[in-house]
């Protein structure tokens, strides 16, 4: 028998920090244990390098017309600091009431053993379960995944499967499951004003040239209009519209728009025509200024026209926005609204593409989807309404995990992101915890997803 | 006989770095080298204790109906470094060819002895000179004296002249002298918006609150029209109109846009309508951007909304308007032009008023002005021409020298601003020099102007 908890405290022990070189060797001990206990459940497995972090690949082989599922995790985690805020010390885990405290409990370490230990008691039940299994954990993820798209690239033929499934989502309350149907995309990059060659005095020379911050702060005046739409031509174009379906299923989240507010500390919204605040942060696309710098910023004052100014944007992207189309959009919109008497510079950063899955049946729109994903999205309506005595519900969120786009793009597959961990789990914070009721449940539904996918036809 | 370079050289020699308080041992020789110098001259010298630097103060008294002229000057240099950038070392003066090389040289030692050694000289010839003379010589200037005003409050009493006479501005050429008859004033302020109560994730919240950069940026942008003007109803309102005499000595000048423009390195000019670059500095206030800072500012991304964001503000004022009265202006359009979502706070920081004198005869508008002071502009005229072959320009500038328009506030007395050093005179700057020859012509120039005020009736 798999004992779940028993693991997880022997997962939590390795001090698997992949931002900080001093954890190497805690990294190395933590991909062994995974390494050791897909071992145990009969599974052949690799430890592969990478740059940076290598990454365990676990794979249980079976004929063609077996379905095939591909789980997710990551062995890394945050740092721990500040450590004299932790109760208990952050790599000695330590159970309190039906929590597990540690680095790491929550993000990701047990919410990945949920899927572990299903797949183990299912394997204890049937040897022969006609279902692949492949099982990627990998270390880089705290630190934004860099290896992972080429690793992917590199081994695309071994992960032909039907789908991924992995929780690496909240949820809002321990019996409200979330299915992640979709993730917003991102481009980002940086944009530069340059006006006379050195910084100059403003006594001497004020009044004669365009100061390039005031220049900056005209062009970035134009991004947006007075109610909060981007204002570029084309920039919604790709949105796609919301179906009436995706606002019923936001609406039974129950959240407070008040209570949201007070969390934000802001003296009211600021959200485009139609949309509420839950809305809009899952069906609509953002252009924020994330930095802005130029000239004296110190205590006092220093009179001076400075040579540069500079703004760092990103964009939040929805489907079927392409990075490199609104980038495109961005990058004329700054240039044509640059005035005259500087010059500017706009510098591309990173991207990933939106992500979304329709789950099965939901759509008016029917889509091309393939059963062994239908089988998945359905097993996990009826076991977390099952389990959790509550259906759950299918949401896009705001946030970006690149790598699932990733995922969709090199490989063509869609995921099944079931969310595990709640807004008290602490993620990337002292005393981050797990919660235990949670996580028996969490490994029931993913039982019954893998059974029926080992069911299902390809 | 006064040997000015001799002088000179000992003067420099006196390390007087006043923003570095391991040079205080050599602030205090310095400030006794001038007191024993003065003393020589036969003047009362005392020195007068400050909140940081002493002050030298000496005085040739005499009967209530000879003029007063005061006669100011800094004894205080910027610090030396890059020290390996100077060729012969800053405080072991050395002369190559017609130029004297050393820290402080220029500024402000060289030119406060040109006005010294003219004193010297004609008492050497008369002694009983009918001129009561004060010198103000402090040690503060190269850090904002910021215990002068406090020091001509105190002392207004001994400071009743009737004209402040100095040399601590610039030139164009060996053979054109400046007199400057204008300064502009300045008033400073920061402007904060604060958003969110924390920094937020741009992926969870980005979409649902108005960013404070973005609220920054739409405030700032609105303060300046498209042709370079300040958008700011009642800003312009107490600014002189330009007299065309003004113009007519500017065009004397004989100044280059062309040269200007690739000095500052900049693809166009950007000032007001009807006025060239060489004008807009001297006759137009600003308003201008200084620093500004919020969000990230390092390298690659960090996808944050900031709560806060800054800039720091500070307009340039012209005769006759009110730093407190414009400040009221710029605090009123930037809170009337904040965007609801955010909050605002507005802080005035430092502030000095404009200043300008007519020189007499002038203008169009006659003005009330002491016979004592028409003396000393005529005298330096005169002087001049005599001396340097070509009569002296007297023009507004655009940098501020708070200490004057302190003087006019305080004690009411205007001040007679003689140019003497050149912009190859490196000030501020590694191998700062003077020209000897310009120095001993000013001496000439001195003698004449103030064997003239003995001569003027009060």
């Amino acid at each position: 028998m798999f004992d779940h908890v028993a693991k997880l405290k022997e997962y939590i022990r390795c001090e698997s920090v992949s931002a900080d070189p001093a954890f190497a060797p805690g990294m190395q001990r933590c991909r062994e244990f995974v390494a050791a206990m897909l071992r145990e459940l009969g599974l052949a497995v690799e430890i592969v390098p990478t740059a940076k972090q290598p990454i365990v690949l676990a794979h249980r082989d079976g004929p063609a017309t077996w379905p095939h599922v591909i789980i997710y995790g990551h062995y890394d985690v945050q740092p721990p600091d500040p450590l004299d805020l932790w109760t208990s010390k952050p790599f000695e885990p330590e159970i309190r009431g039906e929590r597990i405290y540690g680095r790491g409990s929550a993000d990701n370490k047990g919410p990945f053993l949920v899927h572990v230990a299903a797949l183990a008691r299912l394997l204890a039940e049937d040897p022969d379960l006609p279902l692949r299994v492949t099982l990627v954990v990998e270390g880089e993820e705290e630190i934004g995944s860099p290896s992972f798209h080429g690793f992917i690239e590199t081994h695309r033929a071994r992960l032909q499967g039907d789908l991924f499934l992995l929780s690496d989502t909240g949820i809002p309350a321990p019996d409200q499951i979330v299915i992640t149907c979709g993730l917003r995309g991102i481009v980002t990059g940086d944009v530069e004003i340059v006006g006379p060659k050195s910084d100059l005095h403003s006594g001497l020379h004020g009044g004669v040239l365009l100061n390039p911050i005031q220049a900056l702060t005209e062009v970035l005046a134009t991004l947006h209009t007075p109610d909060g739409r981007v204002a570029i031509p084309g920039y919604y174009d790709a949105v796609r519209d919301v179906e009436p379906w995706e606002r019923e299923e936001l609406e039974r989240l129950g959240t407070s728009v008040p209570q949201y507010q007070e969390f934000l500390g802001i003296p009211q919204f600021h959200t485009p025509p139609g949309f509420d605040p839950f809305e809009a942060t899952r069906f609509l696309p953002t252009l924020e200024i994330n930095g802005i710098g130029g000239g004296y910023q110190g205590a006092g004052s220093k009179t001076v026209i400075p040579s540069r100014a500079f703004a760092k944007l990103s964009c939040r992207l929805v489907s079927d926005q392409d990075p490199d189309a609104i980038w495109a959009l961005v990058d004329r919109a700054l240039r044509e609204r640059c005035p005259k008497g500087v010059s500017m510079t706009v510098t591309k950063g990173h991207q990933g593409p939106p992500y979304v899955v329709v789950p099965p049946g939901r759509s008016n729109t029917p889509r091309d989807q393939s059963p062994v994903l239908a089988t998945a999205f359905a097993a996990a309506e009826e076991g977390v309404t099952r389990v959790f005595g509550r259906r759950p519900l299918f949401l896009r969120e705001g946030g970006s995990i690149p790598i699932i786009a990733d995922i969709k793009r090199v490989l063509g597959l869609d995921s099944v992101l079931m969310g595990m961990f709640l807004p008290e789990d602490n993620l990337h914070a002292p005393n981050e915890s797990f919660n235990l009721t949670v996580m028996g449940k969490g490994i029931e539904v993913s039982k019954h997803i893998l059974k029926s996918l080992a069911a299902a036809k390809r």
